[in-house]
């Protein structure tokens, strides 16, 4: 058996269902390793940290964002990967990723009634467009997590995949303009990074 | 290594590195599986899910709710258990582990500074106490996400440990305090999975 079949107050079990099926998430395995563990973060573990952060560095924004909302958009981010899986973020097939995603978000919100389905699913595209407060300070955390796994795993992810010191500037520098100071801190840690050897600069690489 | 050790903001590396040391309740396991793998759920996936899960249902409680208040204390409800760990619902030590956990709020949010750390450990404490509104409503999603696995799992702890209908009924009743509706579904669980064998009544247990 694998959801709920009560046959009772149809509602309440298809959103229970809805649980069900999103609960997925926790075998889909991001690039990473946890910071204590020899092991591949989850997408669900991934979005629980990036909620307490989002929270806990608010003061650290560079605007006024409504709070709940950003902790929203990071609680369902990933639900889309129960489809479309998990992107890498240097991936050359990462162009291709919003058309997939869109079909997950219609598929997996579209388990519930239409109006819940099309708060989840705007909430999503909010989001990945990446155009409004909320969204473009709900990425920072998505990113600020990862690299510190990097980091702290002695640049287990960056060695693997030959990504320099450049790439990540590149692929990072949106933090600015949601957090000058955190991204004011995330430029220490890249800079301690090829000090410490766990990533190279372009000019290092030939 | 195992933290973020820049020596640049010292405030917002103490975050960081309060958020490296949470991270910690990813190895602390549960008692329940989870829906879709044969493996026991660990404390921050089931955080996650009980986050959505609230949010999910906010209609059905019986009072009004600041739902942003509900999802922290959920985000945050088992950092405690890095310390005092996981105790079953149904475990005789279960009367002991407000001390335990009280000691455990103590060390973990004293990482951070004064402030956020009165906000944490006082949300905590109003999560345990489950007089708010907002504790109240909380506690409902701590008790549905896994009496939900236990039913797709066909039994598996309510056999392990001979939990009986009169036993769940009577650790999970407060739900009905805070929403009647899903209190009157989780009693139709409770009675299928007796129907189905998962779980017996005392009745039936000599």
């Amino acid at each position: 058996m694998d959801n709920i079949n009560i046959g009772f107050n149809e509602k309440l079990e298809k959103q229970l269902n809805f649980i069900v099926e999103i609960d997925k998430i926790k075998s889909i395995l991001r690039k990473s390793k946890l910071f204590h563990e020899n092991r591949f973060e989850n997408d669900a573990e991934h979005s629980w940290t990036i909620c307490i952060m989002a929270f806990l560095l608010k003061e650290y924004s560079n605007f006024s964002v409504n709070i709940e909302k950003v902790i929203l958009m990071l609680l369902i981010h990933d639900i889309v990967e129960l489809d479309a899986g998990d992107t890498f973020l240097y991936s050359e097939n990462r162009n291709n990723k919003y058309n997939d995603e869109a079909e997950a978000a219609e598929r997996i919100f579209g388990l519930l009634d239409i109006e819940q389905r099309e708060y989840f699913i705007d909430l999503w595209k909010e989001f990945e467009e990446r155009k409004t407060n909320e969204a473009k300070f709900a990425a920072v955390f998505d990113r600020l997590e990862p690299l510190m796994q990097n980091y702290i795993s002695e640049g287990y992810t960056w060695k693997k995949y030959n990504i320099t010191y450049e790439m990540v500037i590149e692929k990072n520098k949106h933090i600015k303009e949601a957090s000058e100071e955190i991204w004011n801190f995330v430029i220490k840690i890249f800079e301690k990074a090829v000090e410490k050897g766990y990533m190279k600069k372009n000019s290092e690489t030939n």
